[in-house]
């Protein structure tokens, strides 16, 4: 088995290359595209062909939100490792995770619930454009579609992908169930790094948007 | 579809649950299912349970590494952040990656080789117990198996669960043929959460035993 010879900056455009021959006639929605063929990058699994779900012009509403310097909000620090940092700076973006803050352990513990949901109600306070991006708790989106069904917290986006077996696929549908602006992966299948690929699609739509415009 | 109640501190346990019975009467050797549980419950993914090559007596390899105190090199940011702290200090273990300082970008673009590539050469400097754990890049395996293969780096244990579409295939092939104590995961699926996870399972496999041992 030999190896290709593909000079490192090239990389991930041969990997590219490789999805699109792989993909073959397969019909993706060009908005949508640059979404789901950085997932299967991410993962090398076509199942994110299906399970992906785009709400209604989902990926406007990213863009606006991304122009409007949203604060990108993970339920892993995994996942907030995973976001691009020139990207983010780039776009006027941040993204924060408060899985590990102080204050997050003691509402969990108080409330009897995950530190995942303690995350949302902080989110929730922030008063400013959130991207919510949770690659690991179905218990985050359910404290979301809680939150957002009562209007309490209408985040700008929601990237619901968490992966598992307890509840998942149930706080997936939640989330869709809710109506609001949503990228989520149906059924058991996401993690931190689907949530974190996520984000990146759609920085770099934003930076080639912008670049577009100049 | 109801949601399951399961209290926060039961889900992970309940998770593994669902796992084993689904698994059914499906045999794995019991030194190394605590890994491959452990990679199904990240990922949602049982094609893990085809792909994962351990080499021989690895864990008991792995469980020494540990008890060395070896230092854990991952070839993202993400991966590190997925390695659970509170089990790294139990250990006495620590986790580094060389991929944003830096020394690498400079020695990566001087070679024409990747940041990758240059932190195994990193590592090899170090002169201390080094489990390296690759979740991303093929060419970090690609230059371990160099190197192991001259005698050069001999990591205790390799972590090769790279995911990709360009040599990645390939670079956990070559590592195996260099037969240093290894985990991979054949294919194009991994992951930083991969490598992430099965960094996990060995730390809690050591606590437990050395907690058996008390």
């Amino acid at each position: 088995m030999n190896l290709e010879y593909v000079l490192p900056h090239e990389i991930e455009r041969r990997s590219f290359e490789i999805i699109a021959s792989e993909l073959g006639d397969t019909k993706i929605p060009d908005d949508i595209k640059p979404v789901v063929m950085r997932v299967i990058h991410t993962t090398a699994d076509f199942d994110y062909l299906e399970n992906l779900y785009f709400s209604p012009e989902v990926i406007e509403t990213a863009m606006q939100a991304i122009r409007d310097h949203a604060v990108i909000i993970t339920d892993t620090n995994m996942a907030k490792a995973g976001i691009n940092r020139g990207a983010l700076e780039r776009c006027g973006c941040t993204a924060e995770c408060f899985m590990a803050d102080a204050d997050i352990a003691e509402t969990a513990k108080q409330n009897g619930t995950t530190r995942a949901a303690a995350s949302v109600d902080k989110a929730a306070k922030l008063g400013c454009p959130v991207i919510f991006a949770a690659g690991n708790a179905p218990t985050a989106l359910i404290r979301l579609s809680e939150l957002i069904q009562s209007g309490a917290f209408l985040p700008r986006l929601v990237i619901g992908v968490p992966v598992g077996f307890v509840n998942v696929v149930q706080s997936k549908e939640m989330l869709i169930e809710t109506g609001i602006p949503c990228i989520a992966a149906r059924g058991r299948k996401g993690g931190s790094n689907v949530a974190a690929a996520i984000c990146n699609a759609l920085l770099y739509m934003s930076e080639i948007k912008n670049a577009d415009h100049c």
